[in-house]
């Protein structure tokens, strides 16, 4: 399939698209035009029209779209009829929360490996899947050849693994420290940063007590 | 202070200054241009001022920003000076986990309880916080005038828990389940959907690999 340059804000709502598919094919809808689809999502349907002609115009005039292909085309799109082999890097709460979470291994990101220097978590293994030493990372990427590195482990030590983990060849962080970090062009950083989402709730929680004080 | 309409975009962007100044006030340093922050932050720094400015511009010719003080003006407009309530619907990995992290309790996100359905969880406590059974919801978040749930549960049970809260007088809810919610008008929500995030690296990885096999 031929790719134009896609912007990356299509790419950011391409997740949420692909979401809303899963949950119209779940209740067994197999078609929806782009109105209906507009509604659910709270998106204007010119948007979505524009979104996905990305992709080489999905809809058909009068009909709208197939579901079960657009899920699947854009799937395919993001990449997920291929497998990405996984570590977390940190085997606390978060990094177990993660490895549990079976819904992304149905979407091709394989749990390779858990890490951690905690020599009471080492050795432990959450859903069959081991917590190694951090002197097993080099051999555990190079082995089970390893993409994305999930990093759920402090701030202070978030940038000094990152260039670790991309000496070893990793191309994509999964960035859950609290902080932003600085690589190398050609390795994608995602970074999910929690507390900064609890503060955007705050404000605007405060900021409506203000309004309903004045 | 006098608050004008502060634009969504601003306002999403504010916690990552109030980051990025936390770690230069550990590092010791007093004040800083809108050239250096830009350089550090990666954004220009026309952006950098004309952002502070809705708050009445905190920079002063030649001096820069004070870096102390803008924290402290910005944590009061994110309401990190006020103390929140919170509780955490779901007590499982990822729940504890959020419980875990001492530093939303530093930001003043004070967690008064974990509830679950899982009688094996019930009881337990994470430093100290219990797990409650959900019957004992509402009591919990009118005896503690909590204000944000937090929804770590599966997306079939979300819809239907966030109705609930939100009956029970919840104004906030830090969504962790993969789905959005309809929630009414003065409900604010906060989605982290930690799929379309991982789907984002994935889109990127196999991008990179189709550009490379070309």
């Amino acid at each position: 399939m031929e790719h134009k340059e896609i912007s990356r804000a299509v790419i950011k709502r391409l997740p949420r698209y692909y979401r809303y598919l899963g949950e119209l094919l779940e209740e067994g809808i197999e078609r929806i035009s782009s109105g209906e689809l507009s509604e659910r999502m709270k998106v204007t349907a010119s948007q979505i029209r524009q979104d996905l002609n990305n992709f080489g115009g999905f809809g058909q005039q009068g009909y709208g779209y197939n579901v079960a292909y657009l899920y699947t085309e854009i799937g395919k799109i993001l990449g997920l009829d291929q497998k990405h082999h996984v570590i977390i890097v940190g085997a606390g709460n978060l990094g177990q929360a993660l490895t549990n979470y079976t819904n992304f291994e149905k979407r091709g990101f394989i749990i390779k490996g858990m890490f951690d220097i905690n020599p009471r978590l080492i050795g432990m293994t959450v859903r069959g899947i081991p917590v190694y030493p951090l002197e097993e990372l080099q051999h555990v990427i190079e082995k089970e050849q390893v993409q994305i590195a999930a990093l759920t482990i402090p701030k202070g030590q978030a940038g000094e693994m990152a260039d670790r983990l991309v000496s070893y060849g990793i191309k994509a962080i999964w960035n859950f420290a609290h902080t932003d970090l600085n690589v190398p062009d050609d390795v994608m950083v995602e970074s999910v940063h929690l507390s900064d989402s609890l503060m955007r709730l705050s404000y605007r929680l405060s900021s409506e007590t203000k309004r309903m004080d004045e």
